[in-house]
């Protein structure tokens, strides 16, 4: 690979590792616990010897300690889906769901949203009863970061079922913690019961999460990734449950045959879903898709019984960190931008 | 088999069956919904042909409508430990949790629990998180009815892993709703995340309470059932995970080697948690025991990781219903122990 095919990005300074962002996602709430806890050991022994330099600041943040107190999803309403311009920047009265009121005070803390100050990189740790295996949710199929630090972890935990999901959202309109960063994705792990630590799920989320700092650690450290490719499922659309039409009950379940299948190709006519009373329910779509967050349980309320992606190969080209006189010669234009 | 073998037990006229007790385990909900609607649409029909006699009348009950709607265990507190002789008949205020006054009604519609009136079974509906199969719990070891169905049960359902779980408490401590009967069990079925509903669990509980009607018609309509044995596993102890000493927040997971090896007998010195931090913490009992409820989701508030019982196989007699006769004697001295 030639040189000058090697995209130079911006240090990654600031890091924040979210848990807790729905309270009764158990592997991060305990993972976020365990690394403050780790750290405060740390910081007591090193008292004692030499201070080292920190390669990068990494915050870790429960996010929802309110939720996570009850073992809930939410109190009021879903924090995960109060980071949109509009909920960020509107009005709020006293009587405001309170995690309208926490996604204020996390984007003060990590953001705010779209500004320079915003720490550099969002991790924010989620748990799905789908078998999904380890998946990043992000809003973009070209930030070169979120998916470098993917492959990376591909090829360290190739035990793990890995993808990338890309939500195409604009920035203005995502809606999710993760979003505040400069770059963000939810790193969402499954299967696991909501309200259940998986010593299995909480290990995955450990060494992922580990595997990430190291890659943020060596691209600060002026290490040159090369590019490559990687799949990415791009979100196409939302199947709901069949529901009674007057009650809106659910009238049927996820068929045995697509159960626990998410990531395998669904085609037309394929099973999709087995009603109480016994009948098979096809589906009905003329390209075969990718089932994703098949029978989550937090989204039954949400109307999504599965969501359905298209596949793509995706080229990410090499990248380093910029030295320092090209950030001095960036951040010009940053500020000149501006003016 | 002789015939004087044969014990004579009165007939089961009046069968209930409970689900949403719990209203976040979502098989029992659902399945008492698709039973009622199929009883309604059944009873349209009959309108036009002739009257059936039934053979036991068995009533269909939601047990906690309100936790159902919100899909949550409880609104104030589990109902499913609301039954015990004080809690029925002690004061109540006002101010009493939702579930409380519920237990009341309940205790009127299917007992008074302990009284001639109670109907004759109760089978109450439940999920769990636990890789369990299909359990029937109860509290007697010699209920020759409930350890029949057990062992019909198994034997329609050869490809659904089946046990018999005896909790060792009085009849008037016994404090879940299936108490409430002359004879009742609970029937348990996982592994399912709560708030979800899988079809193949959904599917074994139908064809279990199926069975379970049907041999209560075969019992009501003179077979004799030949005797045999069966396995009961008897409730020993509970084990709580390990907990920080100031915040009481679990430090702790399930070790990976005991994670859904229910009913796998576990042994001085296996695998028992595994911390938070990696390390591994071993069983120090000193006796083999079947372990089950193991990381069930409900149980982290109640201080239960795991339960562990011990195997033992039973005699179960020969059973047939009483004739008429035999009833009439029974009844009269009945009637005459109360005087």
């Amino acid at each position: 690979m030639e040189v000058d095919e090697v995209v130079c990005l911006p240090r990654l300074s600031r890091v924040a590792v979210c848990g807790g962002t729905h309270g009764n996602e158990l592997s991060g709430v305990y993972l976020v616990r365990e690394l403050l806890k780790a750290r405060k050991e740390a910081m007591e022994k090193k008292k004692e010897e030499e201070e080292e330099e920190e390669p990068a600041s990494v915050l870790m943040v429960l996010s929802n300690p309110r939720a996570t107190q009850h073992c809930r999803r939410y109190v009021d309403a879903d924090l995960n889906r109060c980071f949109t311009h509009a909920t960020l920047n509107g009005p709020v009265s006293d009587m405001a769901p309170y995690e309208m009121v926490r996604a204020r005070e996390l984007n003060t803390l990590l953001g705010p949203k779209g500004s320079g100050e915003a720490v550099d990189l969002v991790c924010d740790l989620h748990n799905t009863t789908a078998n999904m295996g380890l998946c990043l949710i992000a809003y973009s199929d070209c930030d070169w970061i979120c998916l470098h630090i993917f492959r990376h972890l591909q090829r360290q935990m190739p035990d793990v079922p890995m993808r990338f999901i890309h939500f195409d959202v604009s920035r203005k309109e995502s809606y999710s913690l993760d979003s505040v960063g400069k770059h963000g994705f939810a790193m969402e792990i499954g299967p696991q019961p909501h309200g259940v630590v998986r010593s299995n799920i909480y290990t995955a989320m450990k060494d992922g999460v580990q595997h990430m700092l190291d890659w943020i650690h060596s691209f600060n450290s002026g290490t040159t990734f090369e590019g490559g490719f990687v799949d990415v499922f791009t979100m196409v659309k939302h199947i709901d449950y069949p529901r009674d039409g007057q009650t809106h009950d659910i009238t049927a379940a996820i068929h045995p045959e697509l159960q626990d299948r998410d990531f395998c190709l669904l085609h037309p006519e394929d099973a999709l879903f087995q009603t109480f009373s016994g009948e098979t329910l096809r589906y009905k779509g003329i390209e075969p898709l990718f089932p994703f967050f098949v029978n989550e349980c937090a989204y039954y309320e949400k109307g999504i019984a599965l969501s359905l992606a298209r596949k793509r190969h995706v080229m990410i080209p090499a990248v380093r960190v910029q030295t320092e006189a090209e950030q001095q010669t960036d951040e010009q234009g940053f500020a000149s931008e501006e003016e």
